[in-house]
């Protein structure tokens, strides 16, 4: 039987370009997620080997993976891989679409009811966009079903002057940071989202077909350029059977007296 | 007038001990959350020379910031501060007790109706602190107020043959990370949260002292040793009224062709 802690050689793409510590990072969650390592990380020398790259660059990677959870570093130097954090399902920080969101919760995803608009921008939008009241707002509605049941209504919003080209319906990328890719002068960076406990009414039993009172997770995000600008905003209702967030949180512990 | 990009010197407080990484990232997001750095970071040789570290141990406290989104390294050297994540209140992944949650939210915290009792674990219980069912568990319920209101009610569950004293309900740490850290034989290292949106019921109307059908925020929390072992259960209740967690996400882009 094979030592859990011999780990096999090659399993990491090197680095060729800019920015070599990202690479390096995902080039070892890859790694991570496919099981490559099992129990913990080869050492840093060897790192350093398989990516091609220098100890600094594979000491700032390693450190990306401690802040994602994937892997602990323990006293002395062994680097663990914590695989309840690398498998987990419905992870809400991890900037994944929900698409793949629902995928990844066991359901085959699917979108329904695709509908592109424009809208002044009302002054609970306008806040959300850094714009004035009134801006021209181009809106995508669809609901996203898991195994052809509602799971997921939302409403993508951005400033209608953001857009490169006009979005063709039949064929919208799933997620919205692919959509911002492909679509909006700048990509997403990162996101923020408002958690918001909800009884469904009116306007998500239209929407969603479900009975009024059950209960919806309401999510305002906002998602931000790199830096700073809003770029989109989207309001999401979540039907809890079949789509249940995580949301994992790491306890800072950095020992500063 | 100041240039914006002028840093203040010598904010950030020499690092003395291992793991240098982990305090000079430390040292680092204290000096931006004061907002010592105003728009972006010094360069990396200053950062060597304030902090008393190498370039290594600054390359990957700087990834660490990025991960966390509090930075945003530009195409060049600049790397830039963002001052909307490191503002951010009431953040559900940064391993932040509730008492200090309630108190970013800008309201008065206050604990009540503090109970410390044993149980035999439930199949569910038992589950979540991957024991045998009918182990004895300890269970710490508290409700916590936000000015002087119900706003979250919790029950923290543990194998009682992790407390490595007593607790005193006269002197309970309001954040479980903390009381981990003080009566339990391992400290708390990263939390996985699930998010379920539900209608008050009869038991969290009794708890919270609200109307049945209130929308609540219902959190399955595991807290977990640094890389395995469940530590510690969470079962939280939140009104949303008072506290309205949020969560930044990053959008991975990586990079990798």
């Amino acid at each position: 039987m094979p030592n859990a802690f011999v780990t096999k050689k090659t399993v990491l793409e090197p680095i060729g370009v800019i920015p070599r510590e990202a690479q390096a990072t995902a080039s070892l969650r890859s790694a991570i997620e496919s099981g490559a390592f099992e129990t913990q990380l080869p050492s840093e020398n060897e790192l350093c080997q398989q990516l091609g790259v220098s100890r600094s660059t594979v000491r700032a990677a390693v450190q990306s993976l401690i802040e994602q959870g994937l892997v602990t570093k323990q006293r002395g130097s062994r680097t663990l891989v914590n695989m309840r954090v690398s498998q987990l399902k419905l992870p809400l920080n991890a900037g994944i679409g929900f698409w793949d969101l629902i995928s990844q919760a066991g359901h085959q995803p699917s979108t329904k009811n695709e509908v592109v608009l424009e809208r002044e921008a009302s002054a609970d939008i306008a806040e959300n966009l850094e714009c004035e009241p009134g801006t021209p707002v181009k809106v995508i509605s669809r609901l996203f079903c898991a195994d052809g049941e509602p799971a997921i209504y939302l409403e993508d919003m951005f400033l209608s002057s953001l857009l490169k080209k006009a979005p063709k319906l039949d064929s919208l990328p799933t997620s919205i940071y692919d959509f911002a890719e492909a679509n909006l002068v700048s990509p997403i960076g990162y996101t923020i989202a408002e958690l918001i406990p909800m009884a469904s009414n009116a306007f998500t039993v239209e929407k969603l077909s479900l009975p009024a009172g059950t209960p919806l997770l309401h999510l305002i995000e906002r998602h931000f350029q790199a830096n700073d600008h809003p770029v989109v905003a989207s309001y999401v209702w979540v039907v809890d059977e079949y789509v249940r967030f995580s949301v994992y949180g790491r306890k800072r512990r950095e020992g500063v007296t």
